[in-house]
């Protein structure tokens, strides 16, 4: 029986990992485009700034490393086509140029997503990067090494734009950062994104929302950014507008695709094609709050999602299930976490519900514990049957609270479950009352008054 | 319409708090025998060292904030009987040596719960110390201002005991703990008392486990304590050996007593004697996990129930429910977080379940972040079912990984669950897979593997 696997990050290794221990004859290949496989790519904002010393620490495991588990990855690999009724895959060895034919029984297609870069005049000057692979990062550490920008611009206010700014910050770089939309964190209500910002312009990052990038210039080398009316000098540009699935392939040979774009699996990551399994940031799953598809793609679910295809895969059977997403997430920029799981108020509108929401900002841990700092919390629940949909935080304390309010999205709880919840208590840990005891009396008091208020107009 | 409450700690201050915010109109008065209302005790052991800095930060509210409320509360008043077919309690004012009688139309009860001081010889030497409330921490402080001790001993290894340890250490005094169960933490498992332990060693506490003390000896002061058949100097002694709920008054008045030895309550507060509410350290709830009835004197829960008894109080109706508890707590121990939800395995076998339990010390962050350190979790689970019975953790975040399993035990949830659920993660916050994933995955496997012993043996 022999697996191939395409990909070989987190879901493609996880994978070929899991069907190794399930079955120890099984022949397994994973042919991987980059010259690393198993590469934590969530680790590389804090390589760039040297947080993470060695650039080996984000190699969770080598070629080498495979091999003694009998693992055979093939780096610098790149699987052109795919011939599912052939069940063979056509290989292009980057390194020698070389193409040749593969047969498998079983496949298992994690081809992740790439960064996109918007075609942007300039956006071809030296000094001009995004930042996805253990590559990327090489490029731009010998870029700082030789060129020792003073001034950065980052291009885009998700996560990875803020947590690129902290690190380049961490230089002792000038750095900019420019949103298209009128704020950023758009993923959170406005409260977040009010956090982040006023945290960004505390550790002298410049930020400007609602400015679209018109152009790079330069010679050769980049030299300025022009946006709106402004035009900001800059030694450096990280664009992070966002990644786009790696589909083509499946789609050519004729799988699946789905209404986010990307491939088609069902519970148990098997895509509309036989003997063919995906997994990662290439699949579409379940959003289980909205009930929708969703592509959602992060390195906790990537790694979820290839154990369950590796096992499948090595059984042969629908052995384990993958139930779909909260969308859970969280980033760190400077001193603020900033976590959310489930639905922002927007998305929550999006996908039909009546929202009631509660916010506030309390205490991390007992008021008269040294150093308690307020975090923002706001609990967001249908205002139908008071089922939770989702929450956000900011602050010290936001990974805790981010974390008991996806568990309690995953349980299916609603807010008034809250209230009464039996968490742990001690005075340097949180305060008496968690935030989330806190926010969940709110919305039972909000849920009260409307009562009344309904009583009173009846 | 007119309320009295018994007791104004964390209980009795929420009832009357809440029962003011929803009846304008109503009498309330809070008879409270300590000198100080809305006290923090969880708190004492950190003004001890002086970590809390003021005294003043643990009293919450005091009786002029109350009365701005239009909430009489009377301290130094001791409520000595109640007189339920009357609806009278007699007090007597401990400042003036008054007795006088007062009525209600409706009573919480909030009596809490006292420090056991055991019958050891040599026990009310100077320099032998409980810790339960304000007044105990004033004189310990004036002690050791007076006395400047220099060697000090803890009795008694659960929480409290453990707190003071650090604390009285952060004053630079040498300090030993003695214990008389084979191991400190017993409320855990022995992984979790191993690491309590190593804690203490390792900032020079001396632990005695297995030692019954005999005898403490001095002339007027404390000079030593005994035990077997050592024999420890010592300046100042803290006995933290338990705590008994503070009951005779209700039972006196006829309320009926559960087996836990505290009030008997229903789901909504109510006692069994009409128009009587009772909470806090004083009542009897339901283990939730193992359906059983249960005391479980914590401060958040007292501010939970305070809550609902306040409200079902004040409408007279049984408009709130407090469901029950899980038993979740949390301590710290010098730089070890130690929490716990549910059941410890023994507790769990007590209750009759016959248990699966996977342990593992796992990263607290990203492994490659820096500052990354091993936290210890052990997940408890039904063998039949697969239902999660019960957490304890001991390291570094192990509040937010206590937190996380009491929600997941407050919905019900299965270790398979727990497989896949959608934590947030991002290298400073945690591993790729929580450890939470990482141990419902390790049961995952027992249970494949109990599986497949099965069949080879069918």
């Amino acid at each position: 029986m022999r697996l191939v696997v395409v990909g070989g990050v987190a879901a493609g290794t996880k994978a070929a990992s899991r069907a190794r221990r399930l079955d120890p004859e099984m022949e397994i290949t994973i042919y991987q485009e980059e010259p690393e496989p198993s590469i934590s790519e969530c680790g590389l904002p804090y390589l760039l700034s040297g947080v993470v010393g060695k650039r080996e620490n984000l190699v969770a495991r080598t070629p080498e490393k495979f091999a003694k588990n009998d693992i055979e990855v093939l780096v610098r690999h790149r699987v052109e086509k795919i011939d599912t009724s052939g069940k063979k895959v056509s290989v292009l060895d980057l390194k020698t140029g070389e193409a040749f034919e593969d047969t498998y029984d079983r496949l298992v297609i994690a081809t992740g997503a790439r960064a996109v870069l918007p075609p942007i005049p300039g956006a071809q000057l030296e000094g001009v990067f995004k930042l996805r692979f253990l590559t990327d990062s090489d490029e731009i550490g010998r870029y700082i090494k030789e060129h020792s920008p003073k001034k950065a611009t980052i291009v885009g206010g998700g996560y990875i734009g803020l947590e690129v700014a902290e690190n380049l910050c961490r230089l002792g770089m000038e750095v900019s950062l420019i949103e298209g939309e009128d704020r950023v964190a758009l993923a959170y209500g406005r409260e977040v994104s009010d956090r982040v910002e006023a945290e960004l312009a505390s550790h002298g990052v410049g930020v400007y929302t609602g400015e679209r990038v018109e152009e790079f210039t330069g010679e050769g080398r980049v030299r300025s950014v022009k946006f709106g009316s402004a035009e900001l000098e800059t030694d450096l540009v990280i664009v992070g507008v966002g990644i786009r699935p790696n589909v083509e392939l499946a789609a050519e040979a004729g799988l699946e695709i789905g209404t986010t774009g990307t491939i088609r699996i069902d519970r148990h990551m098997k895509t509309s094609t036989p003997d063919v399994w995906a997994a990662g940031d290439c699949v579409e799953t379940t959003n289980l709050v909205s009930g929708r598809p969703a592509w959602v793609p992060l390195g906790d679910t990537a790694n979820q999602m290839g154990r369950v295809a590796g096992t499948n895969a090595a059984t042969g059977e629908d052995t384990l299930e993958f139930p779909g997403v909260l969308g859970t997430g969280i980033f760190k920029v400077f001193d603020l976490a900033v976590g959310k799981t489930g639905l922002s108020e927007r998305e929550a509108a999006e996908a039909g519900f009546e929202v009631v929401s509660a916010g506030l900002d309390a205490y991390d841990r007992a008021a008269y514990y040294p150093g308690a700092s307020k975090v923002f919390l706001k609990l967001i629940a249908d205002r139908a049957t008071g089922r939770l949909l989702g929450a956000e935080s900011a602050g010290r304390g936001a990974a805790k609270l981010t974390d008991i309010c996806a568990t309690a999205l995953w349980g299916g709880l609603s807010y008034p479950d809250l209230v009464n919840i039996d968490l742990a208590y001690s005075p340097p840990y949180g305060p008496a009352l968690s935030p989330v005891i806190q926010a969940a009396t709110i919305l039972s008091g909000k849920f009260e008054r409307a009562k009344e208020g309904v009583r009173a107009s009846e």
